[in-house]
């Protein structure tokens, strides 16, 4: 099946990732951990799922992975373009699937196209590592000017 | 232009709908209030965001608009069928547009067509009247006798 | 609810945008016949479905409407910035709950935001008047020196 | 990252499922020739795309694209629960992110949970092995009463 892959280049660690989080995004930090990036890809896990995370029945809410996956994606376009803050979701489809137990709640974006404006990733997400949902999130990503740090 | 449409009658007001919600979910209260339903509509405003739904620059976070259009959606359901807990999502769609400057935030979600086994919604999203984003949602609603209430 | 919504001027006519498809894509003319432009929105009639645009028990299929979907969306922008051959699609989204009947098959682009780069529109797909399909579809338009004409 | 993945037990050949398209959607017979399933995976190949698939500088329209995935969707399913003709699809979401150069036009579909209600999948779709587009694609699967033959 051989399909000719992209080689990208990842500029940012997790840690790396979580610290840029943390000084730029004081109001995300904690809600997430990276824990790993390579291949175009990015896993990170739900941290510490709080009450609002969660729903009657101990699943974890639909809002929660759709904010899990709009995070992986975006940590996804950070590691491979470096710390650009203004980067944003211009679109996000979700399919939910499985009802999300309680427990190791991850998500792993993977880089489809990398434009110079458009950053189009897949996201899947895993509860105990069970595939629950599937989303597509495509950022848009600001010209070089406009970029800070 | 006249296109037929369907007739909906709802059976919970919005105030039914703030509380069941306040009973059922005590986690997902005071996130949101529900303003008027009707037609097949249902209109909610996110209520004094918390910092964690801003961004650098004071504007709504993605997952935060994706989160009231849900919501928006949820909640024209159960004002036409009733309470019914354990309706799911089974997808959403979201394109953003605007940067949404905090204000009153509000999503209208509009009732396109009630199934048996499921609800699909079209969502706007504003910001101080001005559309910002516009979501899809379908929702799976359970048969008769898995409702619960 | 009166919400404040952009003015268009819409600078192509229905029959010019007909007249450009036939110039321009002589495989998609005859697919579809535009009825009429206005208030930022396109509306267009599939012509003469053919049998490949049918399946069995006489109703349209699946693709012939998501093809509707994607013309209408793109004639509504045409229709806006003048005839633009290299415009593309980006990212479409189609929700089917009514199995469409053959007859009068239409669709109605309206437009949501008009960018420098990239157009979000919404489609409704009617068959005799009853809404069947909801789409989303969003092209990215080429900068000012690549748009040919 | 070894997760847990279902194992499907295919029940259709490649050569039965052109052979049902054959025999009951003779419209779409000979748009795409199905080359392979197995492991939850169909994969299928345009056929002589026509004029009508076409657009200037000889690129493949994102139509044709879109019936591709949701073509090679449909036969994923059929490959798993045998010939169902009334399967229809619920949602199709597509992001196109290459111009797809005319040469070996492919889609590859995955089936990422398979209900006793909806199908979902994730398709790929390829020019010449390189990703060009990404689509998420359910279908509503008819209770067994109603699946004829």
């Amino acid at each position: 099946m051989a399909e000719r892959s992209e080689t990208y280049e990842h500029v940012m660690t997790p840690e790396a990732i979580d610290g840029f989080v943390r000084d730029h995004f004081p109001a995300a930090h904690g809600f997430s951990r990276t824990l790993r990036v390579g291949e175009g890809r990015c896993r990170i896990r739900l941290q510490e799922p709080g009450e609002m995370h969660l729903r009657p029945g101990n699943t974890v809410s639909g809002p929660t992975l759709m904010t899990l996956a709009d995070t992986a994606a975006y940590f996804c376009i950070l590691s491979l373009i470096g710390p650009v803050a203004l980067t944003v979701t211009t679109n996000l489809h979700i399919d939910f699937f499985r009802k999300p137990e309680l427990g190791r709640i991850e998500a792993e974006a993977r880089m489809l196209k990398l434009g110079k404006r458009l950053a189009v990733t897949a996201v899947e997400l895993f509860a105990d590592d069970v595939l629950v949902a599937n989303a597509s999130v495509t950022y848009s990503i600001p010209p070089p000017e406009h970029r800070g740090g």
